[in-house]
C-alpha cells in the first residue's frame, strides 16, 4: 500500500463551502489529522481514523502526519479555511526540512475557501481592490514586525484582512493595532469584524476605526479593513475597481 | 415572482473546485451573466438562459444583471475564482450607487477558490505568512500607484500575488514590475508563474527573479513573489510560518 499525505482545507464551516475534491480525499482517507474543532466537522465511518490535537502543536502534528503517510496510509491534514493561509500546509512543509524520505511520499494541497474571502462575501466586497493578509498573532514574530507591516500596508492604501486579531493570552496586540490603524488612517476608515462566517455563531458588523474596540474581535474573528475609497452602497460595503 | 441577483465564484478551473453552494445557485439560476469564457463553463439547460458578454464591459453587465433581477428574474453573475478579488462584486455594487430601487433586491455574493489560492496549493505553501493580493492592470488606476506599493510591501516583506500581470496591449508594466522587484528583493528571491491553474492548459514553474522575463506571464498568469524567507524543500516552495 503506498502512502500519501493530502493537506485539505474545509472552507469557513458551512458544508455547502468544502470543495467536492476535499470531499472526495476525505472519503479515501484512512486517517484524519488536524486540530481538535476542525477534525470534529469530518464524520466518522469504519476505515477512519480520527487524530484530533490540540493547538499549537503544528508542528509535531505534521511529522506524527507524514509518519503515517510514510508508514502506507492515505492521510489526510485538515485545517479551517485554505491550508495555505495561516494553516497547516506550512508547518508540513516545515516538517519536510532534512527529511528526504518524507519529502519522496505523495504529498498534495487541496484549496479551501479562507475565512477573509467568506466574510468579504458576506458583507459585499471590501477586497475588491488591492489588499493584504496579515496574521496579527505575535507567537510567531514579533510586534515590531507586525506594527511596520501594519503601517507601510496603510501608506500603500491597500484593504487588509488580518487573521488571529486577538487572544486571551495577548489582549493588547490588538487595541494597539486598532491604534496604529486610527494613526494612519483616520477615524472614519471601515472596518468589518466577521465571527465565524458561515456557522451557526456568525456576528458580522462593519463599522467606523472611531468605532472599533479590542474587544469587538478575538481568534474566531476576520477583521477586514477598507482603504481609502472603502465605501457603503445600500446594507454593503465595497472597495471600487477604479483608483487615483 | 421574487427576483434575486447572486454574484458567484466560480473558481479556477476545475469542477471539483466548484462549491456545492455555488453549484445549487446555478440550478436554480434563470439566467447567467459574465464574461464569455466564465459563462462558457456553465451547462446549457432548458429554462436557463445564458448571457456571455465582452471583457472590459463590467459596469454595464452589471446593470443589466441587476434591471433582470429587478424584473424578476433569478439571475447568477458568474467570475472566475472569487466574485470578490478583482472579479465582479465590485462593479455590481459600483451599479447600485444611486439606485435605491436595485438597493432593495436580494443581493448575495456566493465566495470562491480565488486564484491565487489554487496557485499556491500547486506549488506548495508561498502564501503561509503575510501576503499582499495586488491587481497589476492599470486600466483603473495609475501606473505609479502601482509601483508604490510594490515597493512598500516589498519593504513590507510581504509575499505577493499578482493578478492580470500582463496584457498584449500593455507589455511593458509586468517587465517594470519585475525591474522594481529586482531592486527591492534582489535577483534569488523565488517567483512562480502559475498560468491557467487547474485547467488543461496548466502550466507552473518557480524561479528566481534574476532568471524571469517578462513573457513568462499573460493574463491567464497568477505570479507570486515570496517573502525573503520562502524557501524550497523537495519539489516545493513555501513561507515559513515562524519570522524575525
Amino acid at each position: 500500500m503506498t502512502g500519501s499525505l493530502i493537506i485539505a482545507g474545509l472552507g469557513p464551516g458551512d458544508d455547502r463551502l468544502v470543495t467536492p475534491e476535499v470531499v472526495s480525499a476525505l472519503a479515501e482517507a484512512t486517517d484524519v489529522v488536524g486540530y481538535i474543532p476542525y477534525v470534529a466537522r469530518v464524520a466518522p465511518r469504519a476505515g477512519l481514523t480520527l487524530h484530533p490535537s490540540d493547538n499549537r502543536v503544528e508542528l509535531d502534528r505534521a511529522r506524527a502526519a507524514l509518519a503515517m503517510a510514510a508508514d502506507g496510509r492515505r492521510v489526510v491534514v485538515v485545517s479551517s479555511g485554505d491550508p495555505g493561509v495561516f494553516a497547516m500546509a506550512s508547518a508540513v512543509f516545515e516538517a519536510l526540512e532534512g527529511r528526504e524520505d518524507w519529502q519522496a511520499l505523495d504529498i498534495r494541497v487541496l484549496p479551501g475557501i479562507t475565512a477573509m474571502l467568506a466574510a468579504a462575501a458576506a458583507v459585499g466586497a471590501p477586497l475588491g481592490h488591492d489588499f493584504c493578509c496579515i496574521n496579527l498573532s505575535d507567537n510567531l514574530k514579533p510586534w515590531e514586525m507586525i506594527e511596520t507591516r501594519l503601517r507601510l500596508a496603510a501608506r500603500a492604501d491597500l484593504a487588509m484582512a488580518f487573521y488571529n486579531p486577538r487572544s486571551a493570552s495577548r489582549p493588547e496586540g490588538f487595541a494597539r493595532t486598532l491604534e496604529v490603524l486610527r494613526e494612519e488612517c483616520g477615524s472614519d476608515r471601515l472596518v468589518t469584524f466577521a465571527r465565524a462566517v458561515s456557522t451557526p455563531d456568525e456576528r458580522i458588523a462593519t463599522i467606523t476605526l472611531g468605532e472599533a474596540t479590542p474587544e469587538m474581535a478575538d481568534m474566531r474573528t476576520v477583521v477586514i479593513v477598507g482603504n481609502s475609497a472603502t465605501r457603503r452602497v445600500g446594507r454593503w460595503v465595497y472597495s471600487p475597481r477604479r483608483a487615483g
